[in-house]
């Protein structure tokens, strides 16, 4: 039987639970308004470490191994773990986990990570591969300016379009015996490239992706915006976001009731300086394995569709005049098995 | 029913057949060994591109074109393409994609991306998931140096233990309808890292993580090292490929008759001035889809293991002092359905 339900959407057979999750801050992030919803927030920027990149490594390792020890099991429960980051070379993930033995799929998708790490490993346990599963990705405001921008100490004016990389890491267990939050549908982004260069501009990059999966999603499902609680990218920014209900009124499709994004919510700009919003793959882990979960734990929320974006340019194809291509993966998450019938 | 046989092996039930590939290599490994088994050979590193980044991306683009081209289908009937590659943020394949509109899965796995892709593509497809899926990989020598090494006009001493990363990049399409050869086996690697801290001797650092994969593949599965034509190891060098030996007779288990590494047979290490031989996510994947792939088809191979090693490692985790974690994952490619039951 194929699980396929349209072009890019896929429908879970089996009852695919999200059955912890653990989350571990910056400071910065502890000071916003989802402060509560987070597990850890560090006191400063090497939490001990003597570089920010293991700093980075070791909140990767802490919010793996938080919600591995959530959900009563130990890493040797868990049978596959899907991780990726925004370093080259996705050194954080790959150093977080050497020492956890458990089989690992290396993931690239930007700030897309979460939803695509979810949506694979949801995929190999609904296909009977496996028992338990974790995701985990991670973002550092210190490691990512000084890659992608400038040497932190040069204090470079950041643009009004500019976005913040959030320092946090984020780690759901995914698993065949829970009782919730399901995994229902999974729709996957294609990549998409408009035309914009301003790597300082990513909201206005990647609306385009997420306004061409949200598309797919409503088509391929029949579902339309208020099946769903909350629709919430990851992490558009405040003008990713206005761009984005632009584009969807274009194809008639309202968002203006329940719809929000990570970067928007996890810093209050008006007192954060935080320009346009969060951003990093941190940003859409914090705020779904944070805010999100909670709410749904507590039944707030009921039905989500998570959608992570991506910007998959790098300095260098920046510096080559490039374009930025991007990309958007959704995933439905509900308290309801049956979901969407 | 769970497909899971032993901690890190899955067995797959539905028949998932490699129904085309294709590749290409740079002027180099065209004149080596394998110079008859690939599709197309450059002439030169820019391939009429203005970057080496942009000559890399092309090089992918043609390679699943070409693939999808071979299988008579066209981009529409792929419902998934996994990719991923060396360079900062894997732009060479989301560069190479952008223009296909096929549903994406971002992978960065180092060397060992070419088996991660077969491995997820795999299971998707036997999961029911999809119809067709599409891996694709690459390397280049003149982007993989100035971006881990030096500036090619540096012209530095390359040391005996160095290996060659190799320009090419290969394709496959993964199938529900095919006749083979069928991947009916996949172990996945976990991430050791045995402290070896010198970025000029990978070979060295990712043979302990070939033979822990190696190693549970043979336990999970019962198999022996003889119930295969061929184990290819893709790319642990010259110099790895004893130390894998070596490692693997502690083990009791003689691989001296039937295994080979992509990296020793795809240069001709005394003309070629290629040191330990071939390096790059592109090496395992032109040598499974030229050489291995065309072998059986003229059933002069029929039950091959495949597993590409990666050391995931970054310029900035070498500078920091820190070691090379390394993983390798396994799939058996067999033209019997039923290999191994």
């Amino acid at each position: 039987m194929n699980k396929r339900i349209g072009k890019q959407t896929v429908k879970l057979t089996q009852p695919i639970s999200i059955i912890s999750s653990a989350n571990i801050v910056g400071k910065k992030e502890g000071e916003g308004p989802l402060s509560q919803y987070f597990d850890t927030i560090m006191s400063d920027a090497t939490w001990g470490e003597s570089s920010w990149e293991k700093a980075e490594s070791k909140m990767q390792n802490e919010a793996l191994s938080h919600a591995i020890q959530k959900a009563s099991l130990t890493p040797d429960d868990i049978d596959y773990v899907l991780a990726g980051d925004l370093l080259n070379q996705c050194i954080s993930s790959s150093f977080a986990l050497r020492d956890l033995s458990i089989p690992f799929f290396g993931i690239y998708g930007a700030c897309s990570t979460m939803a695509e790490t979810i949506s694979l490993g949801s995929m190999l346990l609904d296909g009977d591969f496996a028992k338990n599963i974790c995701a985990v990705t991670s973002s550092h405001f210190c490691t990512a300016e000084r890659q992608y921008r400038q040497p932190l100490e040069y204090g470079g004016q950041r643009t009004p379009t500019a976005q913040w990389t959030v320092t946090g890491s984020g780690s759901v267990v995914l698993s065949k015996n829970g009782n919730g939050p399901y995994v229902t549908h999974i729709t996957t982004g294609k990549i998409i490239d408009m035309g914009i260069k301003d790597a300082n501009n990513m909201g206005a990059a990647m609306a385009p992706a997420a306004a061409d999966t949200l598309k797919a999603h409503f088509s391929d499902t029949g579902f339309e915006p208020n099946d769903y609680d909350l629709i919430l990218t990851g992490d558009l920014g405040t003008l990713g976001k206005e761009i984005l209900i632009d584009l969807m009124m274009h194809e008639k499709i309202d968002l203006r009731d329940n719809y929000d994004d990570c970067g928007c919510l996890i810093f209050d700009a008006d007192t954060q300086d935080t320009h346009a919003g969060g951003s990093g793959c941190g940003c859409g882990a914090v705020t779904l394995t944070g805010y999100v979960l909670s709410l749904m734990k507590e039944q707030k929320l009921n039905n989500v569709l998570f959608m992570a974006t991506g910007a998959l340019l790098s300095p260098t194809s920046t510096m080559q005049g490039e374009s930025i291509p991007s990309v958007a993966h959704a995933i439905s998450i509900s308290n309801n098995l049956h979901f969407g019938g």
